[in-house]
């Protein structure tokens, strides 16, 4: 139940936007924290799925006896093709499904924009004992939505603070933030991009609009510098993981999965029966 | 992308229940169509989720692209021990949590006891494109609503004759549906019960009404006969399952999934865009 010792520092540290954090300073292709090479880190995601699991599994023993108090929101935010999917099919595909609640944001729908931004995320936080992630975010509203201009540069302001304050709200009431950008380079994406246009198993995850969005690419790398600057809090803080390398990423985000998960320290519940009773019982059937 | 060559009949022709059926002539420790054993089940198992995973990722990219026109839904009833759980861990488990509705239906709350006994389920339908799997289902409402005279016997006779329909109005709409008994012996669930007691990481999931409902076997055999006579039908037929080796009910209902799933005979789906022009596009940024 331990992490690999091929990690040299804690991801949740070294992966950390802290004070003064520059997107431009992380390196998409390196592999921050961890000594070991690919095959390595293929052998340790295979282990650290287990230990996942059995984290998993106490947390939502917890959750069955009502004795959990805490949950763990796995937020994922990336540039396309940068491995958002692998990450949810090989990292939390991982662990007992009926532990994990899945959410993916897509472009809003006319109800959703009926509300505030935070309505649709706000009713899919996970329950207490469970494993919430989020594919894609209220984090949309202020990427998408600054280098779209979707929303006047007010209300884009006027997000970050409202952003702060759900999260810190949700910390409060017992959910355990991990927030991860897949940080991809866009010399990878384009590579990325060519390989799904040449494969037929793969064209159906392209569209056209991929292009349009990859000539922004600074405008989006601005956007994500202010948001992790302004929302990157004690109670819901920002983790950087560059994804040039898949494997790298997966065994990564696990990592930081795990050390949430066993930040609740989660235990097996005790029995609210008499077990002997119970043995007794069976038993004279 | 074949079945194994160990399934000597189709295992949704093996285990249907058709006319006639009848459940005390099923051997819980029987592995009905199926010549290996136990170890071959286990490496069956293993190959079969990779052309469980490529159904279903085919099925997905159709959701994706709109094309999808049906989906495959999974409903599981049994006794408690049966191998629910370990199902959807092993076998619904191995597939892209991203194309997987899962829904588990517990004892129904006051919202859900002020609507009609469907209400609950037919709302968690999935989607096209999806694989939805219900954990206890609709028939909760005549199996334990049955045994414990939950609603009065007219009522009862008349959720027979509403699941049918129900269930052929969801098949029109491109639902298919398989519906498994997981038919466990009475020993062997004496059995499990005695090893949850036994265990700290497994008594979490005892309770004492575990053992009363032991106590109505014969009735909730009686109640099973009753349900698969009456609702086993073209559009929604029922597969029972022996439970009694774990390896065989995991390794039979994957191969009723993928049957379901290659009976859809999801394709890749053909680019709406011109391929060619987006090679360009992308290689000109």
């Amino acid at each position: 139940m331990t992490t690999s010792a091929r990690w040299r520092t804690a991801a949740s540290e070294v992966l950390r936007a802290g004070a003064g954090f520059a997107l431009a300073d992380v390196d998409p292709d390196s592999t921050p924290g961890y000594t070991g090479r690919k095959r390595d880190g293929v052998d340790d995601l295979a282990e650290g799925a287990t230990r996942l699991g059995e984290l998993q599994e106490r947390l939502f023993a917890q959750s069955v006896a009502g004795t959990a108090e805490g949950s763990v929101l796995l937020l994922l935010q990336a540039m396309d093709t940068a491995g958002k999917g692998g990450v949810v099919r090989h990292v939390v595909g991982a662990v007992d499904p009926q532990g994990v609640e899945l959410a993916a944001f897509k472009k809003p729908t006319e109800e959703e924009l009926a509300h505030d931004f935070l309505w649709r995320v706000e009713r899919r936080l996970p329950e207490p004992g469970r494993i919430g992630v989020f594919d894609r975010s209220h984090y949309e509203d202020v990427l998408i939505g600054r280098v779209r201009a979707l929303a006047p540069p007010e209300e884009i302001q006027r997000r970050y603070g409202a952003i702060e304050e759900f999260e810190a709200d949700a910390a409060a009431r017992g959910i355990r933030w991990v927030k991860v950008m897949l940080h991809l380079s866009r010399e990878e994406q384009r590579k990325r991009l060519a390989d799904r246009l040449d494969r037929p198993d793969k064209q159906w995850k392209y569209n056209p609009g991929d292009v349009d969005e990859q000539e922004r690419w600074d405008d989006y790398m601005a956007a994500y510098q202010v948001a992790i600057e302004r929302t990157s809090s004690e109670a819901a803080p920002w983790h950087v993981v560059p994804a040039d390398r898949k494997w790298y990423a997966r065994l990564a985000v696990q990592e930081l999965l795990a050390e949430a998960l066993a930040g609740l320290n989660p235990t097996w519940p005790a029995p609210d029966y008499d077990v002997e009773r119970e043995k007794a019982r069976l038993a004279a059937t």
